[in-house]
C-alpha cells in the first residue's frame, strides 16, 4: 500500500491555539482511497523546522501532503521553505493572479498587495487552482515521489485535494485495498463490550482488525481488512459484522459515519413521527445535535430552551408548586416539561431534560452532574436520574448523548 | 527552553476517526509552563512504529509525552512498546490493581481479568497514579532525558499531567520565559487587519512575534515575547497591544482565551440585561454557546427554537401573513420574531435568526445561505441580512458568530 506521512505546518498547533481538523480529513480522505497514512507530524512556521519535515515525510513515505502556511501574512512562509528545499525559484504566475483578483471582484474589493506577492509560484510545482482562495495548492513531483502543499484553510484545502489532487492518487497511487466498517454502539462501557465479543474477535483471520474507540456515552468498533479482492473484503467484514451484531445489536444505533441524531431522525421520519425538546440545563445542545442534520425539518419541530424557572412556569406550563416541592431539578419538573412540550408544539414525543451542569448551583442533595430526563408522549414516558460528574461541558454533551438515545429507544419500541 | 516532542498514539487518529485534541490541551499547557512543543508527531498502535516515535522524540527533544495506547483492550500497546524500548519487564503492581478496583466499587461493578492485566507496570517506570480511570502514568528517565506515558482519554491525561507532572516540569525543566498575548477580533477579514498594523509589525523588536489565526468570522492575533525577564516581556507585549488597540479596537471582542459568548455575558451582567434569542435556522447553536459559559443563567432566559413556520406562529406570534408575503426567511419575519421574544420571554434584549442552512430548501430568490437575522428590543432594532454559501455546518457556524456580535454591539452602545 502506497505510504503518505501528512505535515500540518504552525505553531498555533502546537501551542493548543488551533485544533488541527485537517490531518483528520485528509487521514479519511486517504484511507477510503487506500492510501495508508504512516503518521501525521505537526511542526511550527520555522524555516530549519519546515525543511526538515519535508526530508522526514520523503525519505519515510512515498507522499507528503503538507497543509498550511501558504496565507498572504508574514508568518506563512511554507511555500518560500519548500521552494529552498527543491532549489527552486519563485516567479511572478499570471494565472494564479487572475483568479485572485476575480475572487476579490466576486466581493466587490480590490486585493492587497500582499496578495501579489501571493501571485509567485515555484517554477518546478504544477499549480493546483484555488477558487475559493488566494493560495493554491502546489505539486513536486521528485523522482517516484510526490510532495503536495495546501492552504491551512479547510474549505480550500478539501476542494483543492478532492478536485485535482484524488483523480492523480487514483491513477497512479492505489494498490492495495483497504475496507473499513464501523459499528456504532451505545450505552455499554468498552471493556464490557470488548469482553462480550472476545471469543469472536479471536476468530479473527489475519487480514482482520478490530478497534474500540470510545467517546463520552458511546463506543465505535471498527474492523478492518487489507489485501487485494474486494469483493472477498467484504464478505469477510460482512460475516463477522453479522456475528457482532447478534450478540450486541441492542446497543448499535448506526454504522460507520451514522450518528446517533441521524439513527433518530431515520426512524422519526420512517415513523412519521413529530418532535420537540424541551432543555434546561443543555442549553439547546440536543436541538442543535438534531438540527445538524440535513432535512432535520421533516420531523423536528422546534425547542423550548427555559433556562430560569420563570421560562418553566410561563412558557412550559410547569407548576409553581412542583418547582417549590421539588425544585427544577426533579423527576416532577421534566415530567411536567416533557408533557407540555408535546401538548403545546403539538408534537408526538418530546424529551425534557432539566439539570445542575456546573461548575455553580450544586447542593448537598443535588451536587452538579444532577439531571433528570424525560422522553415520551401522553400515553408513556420513560423517566432517568444522571449523576454525572463536575465538568459542565462534558456533563452538557453526555446528558445530549442521552436524551437523543431515549428518543432512539422510545422509537425503536414504537 | 527546554524542547518537547508529543506523540499520540492510535490508527483512529490517523484515518480520521478520532481528532486529536489532546495534543492541543497539552501543547497550551506546556506553553504557559515554558517549555516548547517543537513537535507534534502520531502514529499507529503498530510495535515498530510506536518504538521508532520513542526513539526520534527522544533524538529531537529532552521530554517526550506520549498519550493512548494504554487501555484494557488488545489494540492497546504502548505499554509493552515502550517497556521493550527501555529494556524492562512488567510486573504486577498491587497499588495500580487497588486502585482499578476501587474505581470499579465505586460504581458497584467487578474489574474484568483485562483490567489485572492493565496493573502489570514496568519495573523502571515511576508510577503516577490515576485516579479517574485504571491506566496510570509512567514516567520514564534516561540520563537527562523523560518519557511520560499518558491514557488518551481526555479527562484522565489532563489529572494525571496537572496533579504529577507539571510539577516536576515547574522544578527542573522551565529555563526561558515566554508569554503570549491574544487579541481576538470580530467582523475584519485577516488581510485586512494585517494591512491596518503593518506598519506597528514592523516596529516589532527581535523578541516579539505576532501570528494572525484566522477562523470562522473572526481572527486571533497572537503576540509572543520570548526572553529572560518576565516584568519586561509583560511590559513590551503590553506597549504593542496599546498600539494595535488603538488602530483596531471597534473589532476586538476579548483577549487570551475570552470567547465572544464571555463578552456577551459580561457585558450583559454588567449591564444588568436579560437576553433571550429566537432561533430557527441556528436550531439551538446560538442557545448552546450562550449557555456554554458558566453563569449564563445570570442573565440567559431561554430561547425559543422555531423550526417549523407553524410554531413560528403559534410560538412567536410571527403574522401568517407576513410569512405568506414575505417567506420565513424575511426582514418582516425575523422583526416580529424578535419582538415577539422580547414580549413573551420578558427580556431587555433579544436575537432572532431565520434562514436556509441548507443544503435543501434553497431558490433562486432565496439561495442556500440566505440568513436574516434582527437585534434589539421595543425601542431599537438592527436587521441584517447574511448571503453565506452552500455549507450547512459553516452556515450554522457563521450566522451564530453574526448574531453573538450583533447582541455584543447592541450592548455596547447601551
Amino acid at each position: 500500500m502506497t505510504e503518505c506521512i501528512l505535515l500540518t505546518i504552525g505553531k498555533e498547533l502546537l501551542i493548543g491555539q488551533v485544533i488541527d481538523t485537517n490531518s483528520g480529513w485528509l487521514g479519511k480522505e486517504l484511507n477510503d482511497l487506500g492510501i495508508n497514512v504512516r503518521r501525521v507530524l505537526s511542526v511550527a512556521d520555522d524555516e530549519k523546522e519546515i525543511k526538515e519535515a519535508i526530508g522526514y515525510g520523503l525519505k519515510n513515505a512515498t507522499i507528503v501532503i503538507a497543509t498550511g502556511g501558504l496565507g498572504p501574512t508574514r508568518d506563512d512562509i511554507t511555500k518560500k521553505c519548500i521552494a529552498d528545499y527543491f532549489e527552486d525559484t519563485l516567479e511572478f504566475h499570471q494565472e494564479t493572479y487572475d483568479g485572485i483578483v476575480s475572487i476579490f471582484k466576486k466581493f466587490g474589493r480590490e486585493p492587497q498587495e500582499a496578495h501579489r506577492i501571493q501571485a509567485f509560484m515555484p517554477t518546478k510545482a504544477i499549480i493546483l487552482k484555488n477558487n475559493l482562495g488566494t493560495a493554491p495548492g502546489m505539486l513536486f513531483k521528485q523522482e517516484n515521489k510526490l510532495l503536495l502543499s495546501l492552504p491551512g484553510v479547510p474549505y480550500e484545502m478539501k476542494t483543492i485535494f478532492s478536485q485535482h489532487f484524488a483523480p492523480i492518487l487514483k491513477r497512479d497511487y492505489v494498490k492495495d485495498i483497504i475496507l473499513h466498517r464501523t459499528i456504532r454502539t451505545v450505552g455499554i462501557g468498552e471493556s464490557v463490550l470488548a469482553t462480550e465479543i472476545d471469543d469472536i474477535v479471536n476468530d479473527f483471520p489475519e487480514e482482520l482488525n478490530i478497534a474500540y474507540l470510545p467517546s463520552l456515552g458511546t463506543v465505535r468498533l471498527r474492523l478492518s481488512a487489507n489485501g487485494k479482492d474486494e469483493e472477498e473484503l467484504r464478505k469477510l467484514i460482512q460475516a463477522y459484522e453479522t456475528r457482532i451484531l447478534e450478540r450486541i445489536g441492542e446497543y448499535v444505533f448506526g454504522f460507520d459515519l451514522n450518528t446517533l441524531e441521524e439513527s433518530v431522525q431515520t426512524l422519526a421520519v420512517r415513523q412519521n413521527k413529530k418532535i420537540a425538546t424541551a432543555e434546561s440545563c443543555t442549553g439547546g445542545a440536543i436541538a442543535k445535535r438534531i438540527t445538524s442534520v440535513p432535512g432535520a425539518s421533516a420531523y423536528y419541530e422546534g425547542s423550548l430552551i427555559c433556562y430560569s424557572n420563570e421560562l418553566k412556569t410561563s412558557m412550559l406550563n410547569v407548576n409553581p408548586k412542583t418547582l417549590e416541592k421539588h425544585g427544577a431539578v426533579s423527576e416532577d419538573t421534566v415530567i411536567e416539561m416533557c408533557h407540555s412540550c408535546v401538548d403545546k408544539l403539538k408534537v408526538d414525543l418530546a424529551v425534557a431534560v432539566s439539570g445542575i451542569a456546573g461548575p455553580g448551583g450544586g447542593s448537598i442533595e443535588k451536587p452538579v452532574g444532577t439531571v433528570w430526563l424525560a422522553c415520551g408522549n401522553k400515553s408513556h414516558m420513560v423517566t432517568k436520574k444522571l449523576s454525572l460528574a463536575k465538568d459542565r461541558k462534558l456533563n452538557i454533551e453526555y446528558t445530549t448523548t442521552y436524551a437523543l438515545n431515549m428518543l432512539r429507544k422510545f422509537l425503536m419500541t414504537q
